[in-house]
């Protein structure tokens, strides 16, 4: 599946560009709109593809949408993001799975002995499974504003908590949530400013 | 700067889908052709509006460019990544400051003393550095993608011996590093499987 027009690529629209980071918001507020199950299937079929360390994939996902489910994680969250989580549609749990190794002969089928070895020290796949996991996780936001979703991620809630409930018997670890659906623009607020790039780095 | 236009966003179209996700690759191999200085801060300019918990932003960048950067990037890193490093016009070291709150005067005017506070346990500032800096290692391949640039991202370096050449007398870590330029086709490797919808979550 090599794809030879790709060295030819040219920037994507300003309009794009805006949609994905420059005008792109986190909602606090959502319209009744729901977000239909082929546009979350459509939404993992795009952050799949984005790259992890030989290819280890550790991010799991629940997608919380019934009242139930949005009820329990409501629970576990701190402050305002209750009524975020309980106003949106859909609010997707992101996890990293300590366990992520034990697919790698399906996901990298020509070194995945290697890599078991190298990923069976603990600290190793514990910090393998949080940066490319949390990359994952970026993935969803980009993925989803380029489908025309808007976000609201958080981390505030209780992470021991929401894995006991959500991600029982596994080694699963919750890393951040994210609302999800079409937002209202009356439930932003002032955008925050960035650091520049000299504050933020430098060429050598 | 709120967007009213914003809840009426469609998704982009399927070539952009392709660009950014579906048809993206990580490059091992580089063209002649150089990324240009005003290139690079676009992209600064793009990815540094992605979301972070509490506007934390603790990502920093060091962009190398130079011969004698890239070689002494090159010397730190595992096997094939040397000459990897050595034949792309720019090798990005992403970091995360342990001490990004001494930014939150500025990045966050309204709540800085508390998230100060909060951020002061190490385990917590430790936490959201990692999160949020791989987050916005991410947005950054994910805006190269949309700039026409590809991208070559790698984990298997010296992780402290890079933390002493380029954050000396610093508290920034370095999380993994990215090759940007224009790729060759004839450097991919075959693409890897990925997880299906349902091996990587559910509905709940």
């Amino acid at each position: 599946m090599i794809n030879q027009a790709n060295t030819m690529n040219s920037a994507l629209p300003s309009a794009a560009l805006d949609q994905l980071f420059r005008a792109a918001r986190s909602y606090n507020g959502w319209s009744d709109r729901p977000v239909a199950e082929d546009v979350v299937q459509e939404l993992y079929d795009l952050l799949k593809w984005g790259p992890t360390s030989a290819n280890v994939c550790p991010a799991r996902f629940v997608w919380v949408r019934s009242p139930e489910g949005k009820a329990r994680l409501a629970e576990l969250a701190m402050g305002t993001n209750r009524s975020k989580i309980l106003a949106a549609p859909l609010t997707v749990i992101i996890g990293n799975d300590l366990d992520f190794a034990e697919r790698l002969p399906a996901l990298m089928p020509y070194g995945a002995e290697t890599f078991q070895k190298y990923f069976a020290q603990p600290a190793v796949a514990e910090v393998t499974a949080m940066r490319n996991g949390s990359l994952q996780g970026a993935y969803l936001i980009l993925a989803a504003r380029a489908l025309g979703l808007d976000c609201g991620p958080m981390s505030g809630f209780d992470n021991a908590g929401v894995d006991k409930v959500f991600f029982a018997d596994t080694r699963i670890q919750s890393n951040f949530i994210c609302s999800l659906g079409y937002g209202k623009p009356d439930s932003l607020f002032p955008r925050l400013p960035r650091l520049t790039f000299e504050e933020a780095g430098r060429f050598v």
